[in-house]
């Protein structure tokens, strides 16, 4: 049995987002992970870091989860903590995700819980080390223009800058493009394909 | 006279980033510009758009002002449409500005407001251009490393990802770093710095 977390970031419950989060979720589920599963938006995850989380001073993580005063913070820490994998859906939208995941990212991803920083490097040590990180988004830029002409930022965030800080996990991305005017019948062989990527990702649970 | 948002997104009241928005404001009320200040966290901003606002139709104007029921994101919709200038002053997390801000983006540069997507082209065309985008950060890490193994989404989610979408103003962007353990004087010195680079870009209003 792995445990996988599920975040999905969209404003409208009838998004395709969705379609593709229960999609990798009933998937996961079938192939015997855990699968803890969150709409941020039903949740209504508050986005906002606070003053008090701000000060980053870490230490054991007892006292950093005692000091946290928002339930749904502390569970999702609570989570991350014991997750093998991260899986986050979510549209591109200006090269980051919606506000609401970039401010879980901000609230849930923080030193004593999910890695403390080296004293003598400032090198990120995991605490909460997650092997898989699965990221699908959606689009309507082409592949040509966001990779030249925006230089592609929410696969450097992902990658480069939250993915070191989880464990160094091995990044799985697909980009779905372009989903605005897209067929019912492209839709339907996107959903089989992330089905499949995500199944070849985590493959049977042990 | 020339109009000029400044936008500020850090957590604690006591920050850095606080006196470099004071700063700035200040320079350029000197200098004639009329500033409007938001200190995002102090006005308890709102970063998350709902599902009524992602349906991105646009039309005119006044619609889409009159269909916003945050009177908030409809004042801020308001004055980024007759501003000349906008200023962020934030930290760099996770190559991202904190959630606040990013969520500032997702709902106040919005189609119809800020801007209106080319039948043809798919390209955006200005309704509220700015002229000069100017960003100030605090980071606590090394240039090389920002650079190299982070690629610096920062600087292209400003300077390729957003401000096409606010008329194509000449982007400006200071980084100051590293502020974690700073000196005063290495920090007085920072002030004197960006008041002089904000009243080189600004100018003297007309």
């Amino acid at each position: 049995m792995s445990t996988v977390m599920l975040l999905l970031a969209h404003p409208r419950a009838t998004s395709y987002c969705h379609a593709i989060a229960q999609r990798i979720g009933e998937s996961l589920l079938n192939l015997g992970h855990e699968v803890r599963s969150h709409d941020l938006y039903a949740e209504l995850f508050d986005p906002v870091l606070t003053a008090e989380e701000s000060h980053t001073s870490g230490g054991a993580i007892e006292s950093v989860l005692a000091r946290e005063n928002d339930p749904l913070v502390a569970l999702h820490r609570e989570e991350l903590r014991v997750a093998d994998g991260l899986i986050a859906v979510h549209p591109n939208w200006w090269g980051m995700p919606p506000a609401i995941l970039t401010g879980w990212i901000n609230r849930v991803v923080v030193p004593g819980v999910a890695y403390r920083l080296a004293e003598a490097t400032g090198y990120p040590e995991p605490l909460a080390p997650i092997t898989e990180l699965f990221v699908v988004n959606t689009s309507d830029t082409t592949d040509e223009r966001e990779r030249d002409l925006y230089k592609d930022p929410l696969d450097s965030i992902w990658g480069r800058c939250v993915a070191p800080y989880l464990g160094g996990p091995r990044v799985t991305r697909r980009v779905l493009r372009p989903v605005g005017d897209s067929t019912n019948e492209q839709r339907k062989a996107w959903l089989d394909e992330v089905d499949a990527l995500a199944a070849q990702t985590f493959g049977t649970a042990l």
